[in-house]
């Protein structure tokens, strides 16, 4: 069966079941009910505090073939994941579903315990390290499923993604299981990815490091779904939060890329009053923020708000009045966190408001501009975040695809070539965000803009930006590179690329070394 | 039928179902699902802010038979219940049930539409004024539903108040449909009774007078739940949420009672650090409030938290540092807004959180103590405060029996006489609270503790407060002003008083005229 990028898929998959097909970015539109958790009640008086995770998992019980998820706000630095997988191990527990909002090298131990089927299944939006390696190498017998970070929160509410049990990793917490990411040595900031698992797993574990009198204030997940709080020596390192990339580029060439995706904005008339603004946390997503803060100076312009993966270079524009509000569903470094302490105008969103497309709306919806990177674009500006030139994994969407449906003009950042290889394809490996979503794509040799967007080509080339046809800036690299061949794959299919409404826009099959 | 109180119940009612006698205070457990509202999406760049409410009757459609629901946050200067009515009215619909989750005076438009069948149904926590007044003169052919503050938010979250449309008056909000309480011209505070309103029903309408750039913040009630934004001239009078009863009593005998009500507490032993409270608007127990700062003051203590409706007094106790919290569902005054807008110690709940027994655990279960009211109370200790002496409702629950169930030491005060009838009674007209969940009643001439709880009987008497037995109490009464009667009452049920766990503790019957 094909999908309507083209993209062959299997009707069912062992494991996941009927493969609904990707019919377009806004083509699917929900049918069903609201995820209906047991109702619960807990006596005045009664105890949730639990001495160790051990006993939280005989209390529950924590059976063969459950799905447990995790929130990854602690991204490399998480201690949660590889504590409570530990007691499953030990438990002699078998046949786990690891729902885990984002995978880092640091959950190298998975890799151990998906060997001997402690981990059957994992459900994320992201992965990279030994986790990403080992499932491209075909280490589960079904499919990763790889969720958007909307999509994630849209798969719980709707009950796509059934989570039996939710450990929180909570930086503080009361005994009455309210919790939030703001308090204590292990803050993490803003809680959001974990929002939705609260809110409907079946059953919801606070592990804490932190523990303080009732009642906690601020309060950012409600005693109303916390079953059990568990309080273990350390649930993270927030130095791991903080990733290389979310430094400005210094490399000229990026710099030149920054400066002309501002351009672009500026061109597109959204240097205006109300301007919102999505930028992630690599180096030349960052350099665009600086010029666009010099273009709203310059103009005197006060923007509505910067959303998503927040920075504390986006925390110093919201503190110079740049932007009125920042929405934060997850803090990418310290500065980020200090602010979603201190200010008020620094809101915690959850992941279904930050991006899910079924709800009655949220936040990218009302996106001016999103600044996305790309592994691979193809001519059809479809976008590959999920899988490297060699065909692992080593990626994923993230926020990519929510934010580029959701965004008005969507800029896709990228130096023409990525180490020696063309980022201009006529099919990328894997598709992640459509390219009916992606507006822009923006190089150091010149500018694409998605045929879809003839209005916005016309401003672009009226501003005098340099406007190239995408497939001449791809034959512009081929000339620079070579033509780069398709990676050789196995037959199996190792992950299901599902797109933001529960449709499948791709599959990632294992990985096969060159010959 | 019977229940365990003795009350007799029919076994079905017309409009209602089958009835679950209530059984004990904490007898009925859940064993369903959460209410699972339909799933929805809103496309980037579509646009909720309706012209008018009548076009968003239109929009919905709003159908013959629905329930629309209703918060009372602006009490008796509540400005969209009739505004929405009398468009229902105009559009010629019928047979509605207003879930309004307190019903004042200034609803009284709402009796002409029960008599034109407009209206057909009323769900609520109280009820005073013209309505309550034709509610039991039998206006409706089904009997109203009472439900507790706490047993509201369950209904609502369990699917047994299941709500079409929710219109949700906003003090603030912008055009995606983010509110909060707290902002402009009518804030009314908290808008925590709204909060299971706003997730649950399958239509949720912002109506404000206050339309704020996107994104508001503070957000209390999510755009993700928001599908229609209607900007109207006024929403309501923040004068009429002051009650007359947010005073301290200056009469000699309710001071008397009220410092009877504090030394309990005291000689209970919970003047101690963490100590957490909760206590009404009405003069007496404002005044026992009084007295209880006196003594945390005089021990040097810091309370955890007050909670429920707070008042100014609780503010003032908050601001000197003798709570650490305010837990906040309703606000009862200008102070309760001022503070709940500027201090973050100062926190907004919904009523969920605050009192729903069937989630993981309501604020209410960790309360030390409460101080209530009673129309009357009779030997086993219920408490009615739904009917009056001449059999008309003129109440209701609220949070009484929620707040009862939670507390460990829950304190009814209440003069012996009450007009010039006693109190205490053999069986009270209306069972609202049951007795063993009542621990202690204080009025002028004595304090009789419920024979269930003979430790703190004990306490009692070693300090030396004056503790009688109930029965002598009443005695003492009716040697004053005789034996009460009860009221003549009609056939007709004309309204079904429900515990909080959705178990039906009593019902009330059609006002009769003394003959």
């Amino acid at each position: 069966m094909k999908n309507s990028l083209g993209r062959m898929l299997p009707e069912t998959v062992a494991g996941f079941g009927a493969v609904k097909p990707f019919a377009g970015a806004f083509a699917t539109t929900p049918s069903g009910v609201r995820k209906a958790p047991r109702q619960k009640t807990v006596l005045p008086k009664a105890n949730k505090l639990v001495d160790n995770l051990e006993e939280v998992f005989r209390r529950i019980p924590v059976r063969d073939g459950m799905t447990l998820s995790f929130h990854h706000h602690f991204r490399n630095g998480d201690g949660v994941v590889n504590q409570v997988l530990a007691v499953a191990a030990k438990l002699g527990l078998r046949d786990l579903t690891i729902a885990l909002s984002s995978v880092f090298p640091v959950h190298a131990p998975m890799v151990e315990l998906m060997k001997s089927g402690v981990v059957t299944g994992l459900d994320t939006d992201y992965m990279s390290g030994p986790v990403a390696e080992a499932v491209s190498q075909g280490v589960l017998a079904k499919p990763v499923i790889f969720r958007t970070h909307g999509g994630r929160a849209r798969a719980i509410e709707c009950g796509d993604l059934a989570v039996d049990v939710a450990f929180i990793a909570a930086p503080a917490a009361d005994d009455y299981g309210n919790i939030n990411g703001v308090q204590g040595e292990t803050a993490c900031g803003s809680l959001g990815y974990a929002f939705p698992d609260a809110e409907y797993a079946e059953v919801v574990v606070a592990v804490t490091d932190n523990l303080q009198p009732y009642p906690l204030h601020p309060i950012s997940i409600s005693q109303e779904r916390v079953d059990y709080v568990v309080v273990v020596d350390k649930i993270g390192d927030p130095k791991g939060i903080v990733s290389g990339t979310t430094q400005i580029t210094k490399d000229p060439v990026g710099l030149k890329i920054a400066a002309n995706a501002a351009k672009v904005i500026q061109a597109a008339g959204l240097i205006r009053d109300g301007f919102s603004f999505q930028t992630g946390a690599g180096g030349a997503s960052l350099a665009t923020a600086h010029f666009v803060r010099k273009m709203m100076k310059a103009a005197n312009v006060t923007g509505s708000f910067a959303l998503g993966g927040i920075t504390g270079y986006l925390v110093s524009m919201l503190e110079e009045g740049l932007f009125r509000n920042l929405i934060d569903v997850q803090g990418f470094d310290l500065e980020a966190i200090r602010s979603i302490r201190d200010n008020p105008r620094h809101l915690e969103v959850g992941a279904g408001m930050y991006a899910s497309p079924f709800n009655a709306g949220c936040a990218v919806n009302k996106l001016d501009v999103v600044i996305l990177g790309a592994t691979e674009i193809d001519t059809a500006f479809n976008v590959n975040v999920v899988t490297g030139s060699d065909g692992k994994i080593m990626g994923g969407s993230g926020g990519h695809s929510d934010a580029a449906a959701g965004a008005s003009v969507t800029i896709v950042v990228a130096n023409l070539l990525r180490g020696r290889l063309p980022i201009i394809v006529d099919n990328v490996l894997t598709v992640t965000t459509p390219g009916e979503t992606v507006d822009v794509l923006v190089t150091e040799r010149g500018i694409a803009v998605n045929p879809l967007r003839p209005e916005l080509k016309e401003k672009l080339v009226t501003a005098g930006l340099p406007v190239r046809d995408i497939a001449e800036l791809k034959a512009l690299a081929e000339k620079m590179a070579g033509a780069p061949k398709a990676p050789p794959q196995g037959e199996k299919i190792v992950a299901l690329v599902e797109y933001r409404d529960g449709t499948i826009i791709d599959v990632v099959r294992q990985y096969k070394a060159c010959e």
